[in-house]
């Protein structure tokens, strides 16, 4: 049908999901061969990387075969025929939900709001990806499934909770995924992994289906090959859902944004150091900046020294952990090791805290919000790392300020979006983060795709081709 | 000026601000003579009733002459000249905020957002009025500043915790009154005084410098003598504040809504007996329906049988009493009887409830907020009783139910409205509740309006001239 030569086998799996859909329009390449070739990879890399804890070969070539048959009937969707990586705390219907815990066999009946719009949309279901037990890490050290290795290095963490969906579209083994992001699951794994990523204004996704961390924060989150993917992928899964609390109407609509190249006013803190970002990381953070001159417009310093970290950290971790003493209290009843000791513990921290705790907690995360309001009266961007640190090895120390530079976005419910910005001395992935006021989502990726179409960071998987 | 004859001081204290505002245009009555009006009347009739517990004639003296001045110049505010009551749980700059608690004699240095709002309009603030300790009850039977006495009937509750605001408008001791409604605080004490109130939709009004209960449930509510009353004062005090974390920005404009007369789906239970309203209620609020053949469109039974009154109830409490553990922390932890002893044991009941217990308590209001949104996907309006019950001799015992039935709208987010309906055997008034969906605060008034022209409840206050 065309004239133009294959697309190789690495190729489809190194490709934006533009690309693919633009292959897929064009006819120069068949949702089956898609699908064939991301299972393939799969199959020989997975072992290895451990990014997917739960597949069916047979339900992704069921679907492959069924987004043949509308293709051929000219009736797609808006993700036709893509593969599509879903975090194992989304439902799927007729699969178990482990979100991290061992035990949990019995298949859900209803698909997570999300996972219905893919189904939806045309996308391929390939199976659910590994994650910190109960979304409560940041590392994907997996207790019950094993640790999911950084495809940049074997031995090094994929970040997390979110580690085996970044791993999975890092490695060419989705074109995207989606996860959920409650002080930073998405963006750490993002960074520390080299994908693009965003954790949505907060109730921009309806969070229906997926088990519930802090339902103040949790957030659906989407990791891809680029900022155009995001874009794409926000737009069909974004939308009011009243079967779902937090959901909320949009205020911005989902149209073109409102942004004017190079009338910014970006944000930037004026002392990564003492933040506790390393220096390997302030040295690229500082030679990106050099690199867009124009495209972040005016540069304003921005005062967070009233910004306890530890403080802020420990009252979003508190709500999670009460919240995780309700959602998992029957795991947490059975004596059959469905959850660690080192969970239990992590638990045992609030259910050893009051109602006033919490509600004191809560009144912090108020702050957090007032703090970055008032912040984006000043400006309309911030801009800093997205990660104090790259990927580490697994079986080393566990840094206390992975989630530090994300959580600013969660306490307030504001949109993060992580690009990455190049590769640290040790040859691993560092992302930047752009954080926007809640609702300016559209107008973030706009300008990660300028800022990001400047930077040419190349993608380099050595190990898992 | 005029050929009118004098308007009589009672007709002064008993009309509505809308007809206040317009004898003030008219030039027919002075801001200075209607400060006196209503200064004389609490002078003479405050002590039996203690609605106020905070008053200043100097300050009332000195607005009103800057009323006059304004009024001279021809540069006045929407509520320029009336006299407004404010709850004792509002920071008005240079006075003690108590929130019904003793010993707290330090002047708060700012205004409460709305009083800066009031000021900004040209109101005259009266003074505070009477409440529940720190708001968390509903009879204002207030153990350091005493009852506040129903106008109706001297030794009856007035309803609480805004039981001094509403006492103060009926009474004729202001012709508008704001207060803070989390559970039913300002709708209770409307029902058993015979006055207009609305809760509005949460965060519609900025609650910036009002003692917190329960920031999830805590709203600014505004008790008038009319529905016309409170679409006024609704339209100068709604808004976003940038400086409230709860605070949100308007979905529905506050402009002309889109009602419909009689094309209305209204919902109504189905089983008011068996939800604890008492039978004279029940028999005025069916005579009222069927005052209204045409009013309320097409009515159709509602199914509220899943939901739990005494589950919702101590969720909603737990937040408050949680909260407060906080907010009172000084208070409480000071030996000098800031706090009764009462009081002390109410918030006991949260100091031994853990961190997962308010998680708990949050998801059941979660599941509410689904609850009510289902509803309104079925109905435009729900009608029903204010309160199960009257008001009650403030010697008797205090009925268990009294925020059942506002407690929906508040869980849930929702405006609420309340009518004056009638009376009851023994001569005191009952309110009506019209509750929407969030952001239909104007329809809903437009609504009372409506119903209320129809129903010509006078106004009866025998022991207060």
């Amino acid at each position: 049908m065309s004239q133009q030569p294959p697309i190789s086998d690495l190729d489809l799996r190194r490709a934006t999901m533009c690309q693919l859909l633009h292959w897929l329009a064009a006819e120069r390449v068949q949702p089956q061969t898609l699908a064939e070739v991301y299972q393939e990879a799969i199959e020989r890399i997975n072992p290895q990387l451990n990014a997917y804890v739960s597949l069916s070969p047979a339900m992704l070539q069921e679907q492959a075969l069924a987004a043949q048959h509308r293709r051929r009937d000219g009736v797609i969707g808006r993700l036709d025929g893509l593969p599509v990586a879903l975090k194992d705390n989304f439902d799927i219907a007729g699969w178990p939900t482990h979100a991290g815990l061992a035990g949990r066999l019995k298949p859900v009946t209803e698909d997570a709001h999300v996972v219905a719009r893919l189904r939806a949309s045309g996308a391929l279901l390939v199976g659910k990806t590994n994650m910190d037990e109960g979304a409560l890490g940041a590392v994907t050290d997996n207790p019950h499934y094993g640790p999911t290795h950084n495809p940049h290095r074997h031995g090094y963490t994929a970040g997390g909770s979110s580690g085996g969906a970044a791993a999975a579209v890092a490695a060419g083994l989705a074109v995207a995924a989606v996860g959920s992001d409650s002080l930073g699951s998405i963006r750490i794994p993002a960074s520390y992994c080299g994908v693009y990523a965003i954790k949505p204004t907060h109730g921009e996704i309806s969070a229906r289906g997926v088990v519930p961390a802090a339902r103040r924060l949790d957030t659906v989150g989407l990791l891809a090959r680029s900022a155009d993917d995001l874009t794409v992928l926000l737009q069909v899964l974004a939308g009011y859902d009243a079967d779902d609390a937090r959901s909320r109407r949009r205020r911005v609509a989902l149209s073109p944004p409102d942004w004017e190249p190079g009338k910014l006013r970006a944000g930037l803190l004026p002392n990564l150091a003492g933040l506790g970002v390393q220096p390997e990381v302030i040295e690229v953070f500082e030679a990106t900046l050099a690199k867009w001159p124009r495209e972040l417009g005016e540069r304003r310093t921005v005062d967070f020294s009233d910004w306890d970290f530890a403080r802020t950290r420990r009252a979003g971790l508190l709500l999670m952990e009460a919240e995780m003493l309700g959602t998992f209290a029957d795991d947490l009843a059975d004596t059959d090791h469905r959850v660690s000791e080192h969970f239990r513990r992590l638990l045992g921290y609030a259910a050893a805290k009051t109602a006033a705790d919490y509600a004191a907690a809560d009144r912090v995360l108020d702050a957090a919000t007032l703090k970055m309001r008032r912040l984006f009266a000043q400006i309309d961007v911030l801009v800093l790392p997205t990660t104090p640190q790259g990927a580490f090895p697994l079986d080393g120390p566990v840094p206390d300020s992975q989630a530090d530079l994300t959580s600013f976005a969660s306490l307030a419910g504001c949109p993060a979006v992580s690009i990455p910005m190049g590769y640290l001395p040790n040859g691993m992935p560092i992302g930047l983060q752009l954080v926007g006021a809640r609702g300016s989502d559209l107008r973030l990726l706009e300008l990660a795709s300028v800022c990001a179409s400047t930077l040419d960071v190349e993608p380099a998987y050595p190990a898992i081709a």
